[in-house]
């Protein structure tokens, strides 16, 4: 044992992220001793408090602070359309493109038989209940272009579209098989701009 | 603002870290998000941790929770042999290979007037210090092989030779596994110069 123990402790923490290897988390554990109590501490601080201070929208599920998203607290965006994605990331990644002015629904995840996930598993009922109230007129079905973000999108529609509620999907332009949340935000946007009816 | 802003602050500290762009902060972030408390807390524990408890080690100025490092309080490593390095985490890198099995002492920097960093400021005062201790008989510059090692190289080996101690370099040459192809001509040109006989 050469290195100290409370540096291996740090290192182990940091190899566990995700896409950190022993060599970036050596990097970020020696830039962080060799800068000051401060910096260190604000990222302690950031870290803890997350994890204390975000929860999920009461409406959307999407991350927040607040009862409600600054999204959904915003009295500025459509609430005609709901966006539905399947994790929190994929928001930002919509938000990023600047094409999206509506409103949004995070299921959580992906029907997905082989990991356990049922639409019980996701926040479907909630997105249901919202749609209850008439003024939804489309709802954007943005989960992934993979095997489960399709199935999840297919089994929506068939909810959905009995409602007299317009049903639409992102278009092709994404790679099938790919994440939503790697995608460039100029094929994103193109995405959204040329969504087809389900 | 489209992001609670708990999660900006986080995501804006892990981008301060080297090698971490705003796509590897993202993925952290909502990993930690989707992690445990425990696991997020660790993190943060580890962190503050090692602010608090490591220290440069009294004797060699390697990091050290103790007084002295892990290396020099290990009784049956060979102290007649001192490896100077600039930084801690090249006393990492050696100690990787298993071939050395002396003590180190690391400078904390190279000279480079370039960067106003002259030997005032490196461990210097503190090595000869240690080489008043007779058993020493190998100093091993092994600072980086660039201007400022090779500098900080030559300005140390010209104090302790006059103290009857030996002193050597790294060598330099083609990287093992390498190809000579690509190797630049400066390295090329160096591997000629010290080629060794067979």
């Amino acid at each position: 044992m050469t290195q100290s123990i409370t540096i291996q402790k740090l290192l182990d923490e940091f190899e566990r992220l995700p896409g950190i290897g022993p060599k970036s988390a050596q990097r970020i554990v020696y830039w962080l001793l060799n800068n000051s109590d401060t910096d260190a501490r604000r990222l302690a601080d950031a870290i803890v408090d997350v994890k204390e201070h975000v929860h999920f929208c009461k409406r959307c599920f999407n991350y927040s602070e607040a009862e409600l998203c600054p999204i959904c607290a915003n009295l500025e965006r459509d609430t005609s359309i709901i966006c539905v994605v399947s994790e929190p990331r994929d928001v930002t990644a919509i938000e990023r493109t600047g094409e999206f002015n509506g409103a949004y629904h995070v299921l959580g995840g992906a029907i997905s038989p082989i990991d356990g996930i049922g639409p019980d598993q996701l926040t479907i009922s909630a997105l249901l209940a919202r749609l209850v109230d008439t003024s939804v007129t489309e709802v954007l079905l943005a989960t992934n272009p993979n095997v489960e973000g399709e199935t999840t999108a297919v089994y929506l529609a068939r909810l959905i579209k009995p409602l007299g509620i317009k049903t639409s999907r992102l278009a092709s332009g994404l790679p099938v098989g790919g994440d939503l949340e790697f995608a460039d935000s100029v094929t994103l946007a193109r995405a959204i701009e040329s969504r087809r009816e389900l």
